[in-house]
């Protein structure tokens, strides 16, 4: 049997350090490697994030049903914003009149806010583009807006995220190559531009970040990395990844291109991901990962385990007094039977929601983090391939299909959310 | 300008306050007077409760989207379970299987279950009244099930609840005299039952309390009241009150009958109120009440405050900085704006529920918290003027109508809840 690494999400974080002296917003340290792997430290406006690090999303300005003390107690260094959903609900002006995002919801930990360009390209039929930007007209009314490399700063500057991102083109996975390198070359363009205002746009403790695009065409992303490698971000992101392309060929890109990426700088990986995306991540030496993954599985009755993940719904769990994981000591392990959380799911109580989200971010954290303490102490290798084992062992056998093959690995990813979500398609 | 006595709802509970002797479940002493009014303290199996004391209603075991630390952080000193509700979701010998409701739910303090008739009573059509019971179709999927004065204690038995409430017959608002005296007599013969039955079926530590039945009939209430009283209950409560009677009908009731009531032994009445109600039943002498108003309304948007109540889907609040009152020191109120309540409600993001409920619930508390505190400290009366000048300059004021006359002591309560609710109407 493997033994599972745990530990406690928030033990240890440089957040959570008193004392620790500042550094100015940009900073980033690599403090432990392991082959590609890295362990590091970004400094932000509001502190410290300690990578690699998973980041859950509040589309809205809030993980759904959370607050920030839930947020804290799970680990959380930094939560997303999406700057489509913001700006249009409430209103970046709505926002920057309540004192920006952090004072709006109360949150003094670091954002990341993403640019609405993922979003407003999954508006199919609804957005029009050319070479200054995007016309689009939004799922909240049809009214139509206009995006451009200047407009998604100006955004940006009014939530003061403490990381933005620029405007780039994310094309469909099934793109051809002809529309994979147009997408490329107006990225590049556009990321340019991105460089060109940000002094004038963004406060100058706000760190931007550019986009790698490219799908899984391992050519085409050396060349847009190389082009955006070139430009003074503050740190890179892959873009485009988990957008329906199968798992293994994203796995071999994160595999290729991660390790590229500059040292000096932090990597992110938009939208994803599975536990088993994360590891592939961090293996790869990425920093950074988002995704609405945790809280919106949690909602449909997912939740995760280091011994797979439990559909709670499930009728045999009415009678079962045990809590979702007896050695997880998550609030809603730390109180409460599989048995009153099926129960409050069928009576569509909120306090499922708020138990089941707070569950499946802790697991999150304590995934990535018993990497990052691997990183630290010198084990990574040997976390890494227990990790690898849990997978195999427990999320690859259950979408095991009945002929018997193991699939997991060429399957396609779930479903992807609407327009009117955050995350990537496999979240 | 009316001054505000505010309290801080959990100071000096007895249930915070560590190292106080423990004394007998069913003991009740009387510690401060004021006319009729009064304060105690009443111990259960699961510790005291100053009184008068608010009881939020979690129907179904939980007070709808909160946790255990957020209603100890309200100043909650006992919560309601229905037993209508419990003992067919998730099911009485599903909880006992649990350990009873307290290990369930995660809730170490005291919880009052009522005994279902009152929702078996409300489902009009489904129902079929005989000397020895009820038999009813569930609203949940029209199954057949039986109530009687021992089915509703062995359900309590299981549950493990600490004050049990006897099967009485609850007639409706608009039921003639000859109706009124049927269900007064049936109510009294299944009391007995209950007496002769208790000791065989609730555990020695559950107390039970009888249920006075009468509409706004004085001559009728005191006969039963007398009937009931002189059987060993360990309280006794006022049922069959806001079920859809003229208001100054049951304030007049309340007035009348509070004070006849037994000193000895706590007072209840099911099912109020408003914080209008809330202040004539104290003054009347009653120690208890329960309602889901503070939580229901808070789901739709309607917050109470000193100066009233605010309606927060209301536009004007979408720029409001302010918190939902700027001196109350909920965790809502700490943290979060008008704005941001208003934002997460529009989104319908859980955590607007959560955050209302808390505001609300912790007025209700601060409201009888303050009538309790002035037992204590001797300035009753003038704490209840203040009260009383709130309730006319901020609280009846709000349902005037366009004519100019101020009918809010005549108008018929809001829209009652369906059978599915465990409050009374008027909640």
């Amino acid at each position: 049997m493997t033994e599972i690494p745990r530990v406690e999400p928030r033990a240890g974080l440089s957040c959570e350090t008193p004392g620790l002296a500042p550094r100015p917003p940009g900073s980033f340290e690599v403090l432990a490697q392991a082959g590609p792997a890295r362990a590091g430290r970004l400094w932000t406006a509001h502190g410290p994030i300690d990578t690699p690090c998973f980041m859950p999303v509040g589309t809205y300005g809030a993980v759904k049903g959370l607050d920030p003390d839930d947020l804290r107690a799970c680990g959380s260094q930094i939560i997303l914003g999406n700057s489509y959903h913001l700006g249009h609900r409430p209103g970046s002006a709505r926002v920057a009149g309540l004192g920006g995002l952090h004072a709006m919801i109360a949150w003094d930990r670091p954002i990341l806010t993403d640019s609405g360009g993922f979003q407003v390209f999954s508006l199919r039929g609804l957005q029009k583009l050319d070479d200054a930007g995007v016309d689009y007209q939004t799922h909240f009314d049809g009214s139509r807006h206009r995006l451009t490399p200047e407009s998604v700063l100006r955004t940006q500057a009014k939530l003061g995220s403490d990381i933005c991102m620029i405007l780039d083109h994310c094309p469909p996975g099934d793109a051809s190559p002809t529309q994979m390198r147009a997408a490329v070359d107006r990225s590049t363009r556009w990321a340019r531009q991105a460089i060109d205002l940000k002094s004038g746009i963004l406060a100058p403790h706000q760190l931007c970040f550019g986009i790698v695009q490219g799908g899984t065409d391992h050519a085409l992303r050396r060349q847009h990395l190389a082009e955006l490698a070139a430009l003074p971000f503050d740190g890179l992101a892959l873009g485009g990844l988990s957008v329906g392309e199968p798992i293994p060929e994203m796995h071999a890109t994160l595999a290729e291109i991660g390790p590229q990426m500059p040292q000096d700088r932090p990597r992110y990986v938009m939208g994803i991901g599975t536990p088993f995306d994360l590891l592939a991540a961090v293996r790869a030496g990425i920093d950074m990962f988002d995704c609405v993954m945790p809280s919106r599985h949690a909602r449909n009755g997912q939740l995760f385990t280091f011994a797979g993940r439990l559909n709670i719904r499930h009728s045999r769990f009415r009678d079962d007094p045990a809590p979702i994981d007896a050695a997880c000591t998550c609030r809603a392990c730390r109180s409460h039977s599989r048995a009153y959380l099926r129960h409050l799911h069928e009576q569509n109580d909120p306090l499922y929601g708020r138990l089941a989200t707070i569950h499946n971010i802790f697991f999150f954290h304590q995934w990535v983090g018993a990497l990052r303490g691997a990183l630290h102490s010198g084990h990574f290798f040997r976390t890494a391939a227990a990790f690898s084992s849990i997978i195999t062992d427990h999320y690859l056998k259950e979408v095991k299909p009945a002929s018997g093959k193991r699939p997991a690995a060429t399957t396609p990813p779930a479903p992807g959310p609407g327009p009117d979500d955050s995350g990537a398609a496999s979240c």
